[in-house]
């Protein structure tokens, strides 16, 4: 049985979930959740995961949070050691890029976004200085190599992705940023990629 | 030879990779920075690490950044499965934790201590109301289970403890979570603990 996502459609967070399973070729059960109606902050889906939080990924038995973690269990689970190794250097090159994710693009572009498009009250113009300095040091890193973790794609570049190119959404667009650009290039251009709206 | 760490002796963040090391008998060559001279936000730390931030290891031709990623990297080289495991269930739940200590955790305990003791200009209130979401969740989650993530103390524990533990120098104590209180002690019982200063 395929295992589920609970998942929101406009979430960067979810979409990384549905993209992943889509290049690894592995169904996945989409459960929508009603976000304005507060589901998710609800039992079921609290009991699921008691931050009250999107994606959440049920596999079996196994219950997951943090898009991130997601990742990496698809990986061990049905990718093999492409998307993500598990020698010392290469598990823990992967990890930098996922703890980017979860706080430097989730605190700026991420925040930017929150802020415009879904009118969070938080500080849009420290958002989006926090993205503009994480932009700017990844233009830095994607000048030199292709994929941001290792010599190919893994799930380092999958859990950054959808919120630096969601950024024109937040008011952050990649024009100062080509090596960016061109790299979220790189990623639509792999087999099973998919979209998501303003991708 | 020892692998080097960029260390500030009041970081939280460069005590768990000391912690760490102690844990698993492994040496480490200790590199004060002097951290008020801005000496991280320059050559040659800044190359080693181009987002002027420490802690730093440096272990032969290996350079990493971020103390969580840097956890990884030493339990994979020098912990065999004990403290990290690789299969997906293993892996992907050490890493929620991972996660949560570079997000909730240092948004929450960890910016209220640097308000509090380091002066830095951030909205404490918000951060001691996070800190307390997420010392809420740790207690209901601890009061069924003695580790975070798995049956076992992993580098979850690693991770987390620090900030929490530094809480009271952020106006966060533990008095209202005993079982978190209680988890840090088990940790401090771990064979080849080592402390920092207040705790």
């Amino acid at each position: 049985m395929a295992a589920k996502l609970y998942d929101l459609e406009l979430s960067g967070n979810c979409y990384k979930v549905r993209l992943f399973a889509s290049l690894l070729g592995v169904p996945l059960q989409i459960i929508p959740v009603d976000f304005r109606a507060g589901e998710h902050k609800r039992p079921p889906l609290s009991d699921l995961n008691p931050r009250g939080e999107i994606p959440i990924l049920q596999d079996g038995d196994v219950v997951l949070r943090d898009s991130q973690a997601i990742l990496v269990y698809m990986a061990r689970k049905w990718g093999g050691e492409n998307w993500l190794p598990t020698d010392a250097v290469g598990l823990s090159r992967v990890c930098e890029w996922l703890l980017t994710a979860e706080n430097e693009i989730a605190r700026g572009p991420g925040d930017a976004r929150l802020h415009d498009k879904f009118g969070y009250a938080l500080d849009v113009a420290a958002a989006r200085d926090k993205a503009k300095r994480i932009l700017t040091l990844m233009e830095a890193h994607l000048t030199g190599q292709p994929w941001l973790a290792l010599g190919r794609p893994t799930i380092a570049d999958i859990a950054c992705m959808p919120y630096v190119a969601l950024g024109h959404e937040g008011g952050v667009p990649l024009d100062e940023f080509p090596a960016v650009k061109e790299w979220v290039g790189r990623i639509k251009a792999l087999p099973g990629f998919i979209g998501m709206p303003a991708i």
